[in-house]
């Protein structure tokens, strides 16, 4: 296997480790444990956490710190994480100020963050959950799951983390996670299965000359396969269906994700980045941030999404706070 | 070929307009030129100007902005940019406290930046080249052009980026850049080759069960292939190698890069980093600061290598001084 690892089981706890070591100033590691905090925690204001299968790195750990999420919690690679360990990782963080859960929507992670929170509030914590379903490759489908919660889940991280770190109540928090969520609309495009490592092959193979519109960030197909297109013509499609759901016009203000899904190399992100630009801008739509890379990812998977964040002045402000983790800085 | 691309001959132009629109605060660009500066340019500091080839972002356009480069040039994939537009850009940066040329040590880019750097100066400009060579996997080879430049680059950036923008003169700049290239040692394995887009297919295969070791960051092969290790085993050949190269010993304070070639997940490179940290710390090396992520690549390689520097308070001081720019913030 083309990978850099050492034994399939120790996979995620070594990650972990290894983040935790290159980053001692901003995260903190319970030894053996399989969520990680911020160095520092404050239980007087309103707690953060979420997580989900390991794979979608820096997903969910990378964007603990100042401004986002006080703890990120890891399942086995494309496994959400168990209710214990969830109910675990509440116990470490959550103060009186309360918890916020931010859970991306797949059955299993939707159920164990569900017990884990019945559990912890029997113990007297208050705890609520938001769901991410900002996927709209399903909008409208039969799937009784509903829309999928992926890349989109960075900016409710983000509104949410500033606004707790304003000082916003548990509710107040909640209801600004929220809006943002009502505000996102994701979609994306590979060329290429990952390869799980307990698999060893990829989970599909694309031929040459064909994409899957619509992907999936668990290994699995996306919504349909056709003709691969050009990066403009890949752009123009995904951002057009974005605009449409969220119902962008002229004045409106947004920002913007071009994510890599782990191999798609920076070059073709920003050629992706630009067309996607140039057509919000013929548009007339403002954007008021882009972030370009790898944000959360399918493991190796050639392939992007965009996401997109309408915008009110309350979203643009905590968006714009500053922020201090692994993988987001900002000033 | 499985690449979100247009024109294989629009790649770099329609790359940098990406980049520059997604951040438009940090940087600007001069429609259809080959090269980018910080959004505001400030004439009477050093000017830092880094590039070669394209193929290897975020490098170097990634690290223009406050704190580090004030100008970078993109050549076409693998392909050093000429004298002329290297000439173009030294006039659009550099005022009277001059430019310093931060090159990395390829035939090409030598050549080009000294003639560049020739005709900058019959027109008047104060300019000083530094090159880089921190690749050890030459080390003590007879190849006449010696050894390679890479990763260690950005450490030369940022430490000559901090000097300059703290006021030093030319001559100061130029000497800490080549006190940061004295003490710098890097190092890579591969288990993949890269495709270049003009090619369509990778410039090397890599059998199942093997690794190129001394990686080359232009799709060539490595020093040598061998059977391949655990990441365990990879990271700590990698980092012996190095530790041995500068020489050090218990007590030194070190900062250590590691970074992905385009295509390695984040899962694996923190698993890396786990065993490099561990080992240097084993030996009582201080490290000040690690950087994990894609920061030099070669387009979509797997792989991974690792550059250490070893610090004084002032290389300190400046490694840890604050900077904006797209591929690295710090505060």
């Amino acid at each position: 296997m083309k990978k850099f690892i050492n034994k399939i089981d120790d996979i995620v706890i070594e990650m972990i480790e290894g983040l935790v070591l290159a980053n001692p100033n901003i995260l903190k590691h319970t030894p053996n444990s399989k969520f990680v905090t911020r160095k520092e925690i404050n239980k007087e204001k309103v707690a953060l956490i979420s997580g989900g299968g390991s794979g979608h790195e820096p997903a969910h750990a990378g964007f603990v710190g100042t401004g986002m999420l006080d703890a990120a919690i890891f399942g086995e690679i494309f496994t959400s994480p168990g209710p214990d360990l969830i109910l675990e990782t509440i116990q470490n963080v959550v103060g009186k100020a309360g918890g916020l859960l931010i859970v991306k929507n797949y059955t299993g992670d939707v159920m164990n963050f569900a017990i884990a929170a019945e559990m912890a509030k029997d113990l007297g914590y208050n705890i609520e959950t938001v769901i991410v379903n900002d996927d709209i490759a399903l909008e409208g489908s039969n799937s009784s799951t509903g829309k999928r919660g992926i890349i989109g889940t960075i900016f409710v991280h983000k509104i949410a983390g500033a606004a707790a770190e304003a000082g916003m109540n548990l509710q107040e928090v909640k209801e600004i996670a929220q809006t943002a969520i009502n505000n996102i609309a994701s979609f994306g495009i590979s060329l290429s299965g990952c390869v799980v490592p307990a698999n060893g092959q990829p989970g599909f193979i694309i031929p040459n000359g064909e994409m899957e519109v619509g992907l999936g960030i668990h290994g699995e197909p996306g919504l349909y396969r056709e003709k691969q297109l050009s990066a403009d013509e890949s752009a123009e499609m995904v951002i057009n269906k974005i605009k449409k759901s969220l119902k962008l016009k002229a004045g409106d203000e947004v920002a913007l994700i071009v994510n890599g899904l782990g191999a798609t190399p920076m070059m073709e992100l920003n050629i992706l980045a630009r067309q996607a630009i140039k057509n919000l801008q013929a548009s007339e739509i403002k954007i008021s941030k882009t972030l370009v890379g790898n944000f959360m990812t399918a493991i190796d998977m050639v392939g992007f999404s965009f996401s997109v964040i309408k915008l009110d002045d309350k979203l643009k402000k905590f968006l714009n706070a500053p922020v201090i983790t692994c993988a987001m800085v900002g000033v």
